[in-house]
């Protein structure tokens, strides 16, 4: 498959500590998804230099896309600029426009923390939302450096999004009464004979509407119902849920 | 610090395709943090016997526990064991305790996917939580590998976290009224004076009732304390907001 793939980073020890539980993967794991872009990996890491240097360095080797949460305030623990400078080997510079930008909202009250919120690897495009100050989204290469507090992250994907590939994934559904392993063989048939389509067997132990849910995801519609096909033709219709959610 | 590190990865197409939201991520750490062990990154990653084992194979070497979580089941998406063998460079095998209580539990119902659940690597242990059936804690070096279902991990966990090793984090913490540009300079004195101490500084952007909070963690309490005392030493009283949640 050669759409595009993406892998996202979160930084903060806030989340590792277990201070905050995390929203801005699922975020950006769900409007990714909508957009057609395949998210491969996730990662949490800390506020650390060379963890966020070897992470950022790999990734962006492996994916269209790399998304970093958190890290990118005016304290001694946001290195997030530091690790990305580190991962493409880069100095980190000041960018004169975020620098304008500080200066004419702090004014007189400007201090020298301020200005580490004007700091960006070498060579990083800055682009800064309508309405938000001066939070940029900064991008290096195919990095998007975004920051942690999940209303400002939305809002800056909102502001880049178009400039992200749009791609659309299929996805059908089979709802089932029966255990997984009265499915498992003709699965495993369908996935042979479709590999491009993701089939994936979801069972659950409480006392929902099926026991087992089947999805079949994929970038060509026709496969997509063709593997959903394959496994209709290979189960007995008493077996099948129609319509639960 | 020599003490225990851990690393969590969470295995399944349908967290990377937002089908679900994790649940497992964040119990593992709250109750790693709550068992003093400090985990320093989570991945979540796709059902894939080459990704996982590439996965598994770094984190083990490197943290002194691993957890995994999903992809156990008897189809052809759960990759997870195949996968944990590939890391450690082992093969499949059948446990015989857990094909014993599969064949007990179905008798004759039993067909070939359902004995798919009692594979492990070579040389794993094998642990059957008391009222779970046949849901095993397999354990393969510091390698824990945990079922989907968050129900089931949770139980899973109570099963064996008297095996991991037990520490203390201690922690303080400090809220301030201020924007953290004003303490961004005591921070990061306090930090180097107290290397061993992790000083994390949290703004918020809504109306709550303050600015900034301040933790600081660590294994020693005394540190602890004098991290947060030079910081308070080093902030005008009228900053503080004491008190807040």
């Amino acid at each position: 498959m050669t759409a595009s793939t993406a892998a996202i980073v979160v930084i903060g020890a806030e989340v590792l500590s277990a201070k905050v539980v995390d929203e801005n993967g699922p975020f950006l794991l769900a409007t990714l998804r909508a957009r057609g872009i395949d998210t491969r990996e996730t990662r949490t890491i800390g506020d650390d230099v060379e963890v966020i240097g070897r992470t950022v360095s790999e990734l962006a080797a492996s994916h269209t896309y790399v998304f970093t949460t958190g890290g990118v305030g005016p304290t001694h623990d946001d290195v997030t600029i530091a690790g990305i400078a580190k991962a493409f080997d880069v100095d980190v510079v000041q960018d004169p426009t975020l620098k304008g930008l500080i200066e004419q909202y702090y004014k007189d009250r400007l201090a020298p923390p301020h200005l580490k919120m004007a700091e960006v690897p070498r060579g990083a495009t800055v682009n800064v939302p309508k309405g938000l100050g001066f939070v940029p989204v900064i991008r290096m290469r195919n990095v998007y450096v975004l920051p942690g507090v999940p209303a400002l992250v939305k809002r800056c994907w909102a502001s880049f999004e178009e400039e992200l590939t749009r791609d659309v994934f299929f996805a059908g559904v089979l709802y089932f009464n029966v255990p997984e392993s009265k499915i498992a063989d003709i699965m495993t048939t369908a996935q042979r004979a479709y590999p491009a389509v993701a089939i994936g067997s979801y069972p659950r132990f409480d006392d929902g509407p099926y026991l087992v849910k089947v999805t079949f995801d994929g970038r060509n519609e026709a496969e997509v119902d063709a593997a959903r096909s394959h496994v209709l033709a290979g189960v007995d219709t008493s077996w099948l849920v129609n319509g639960a959610p």
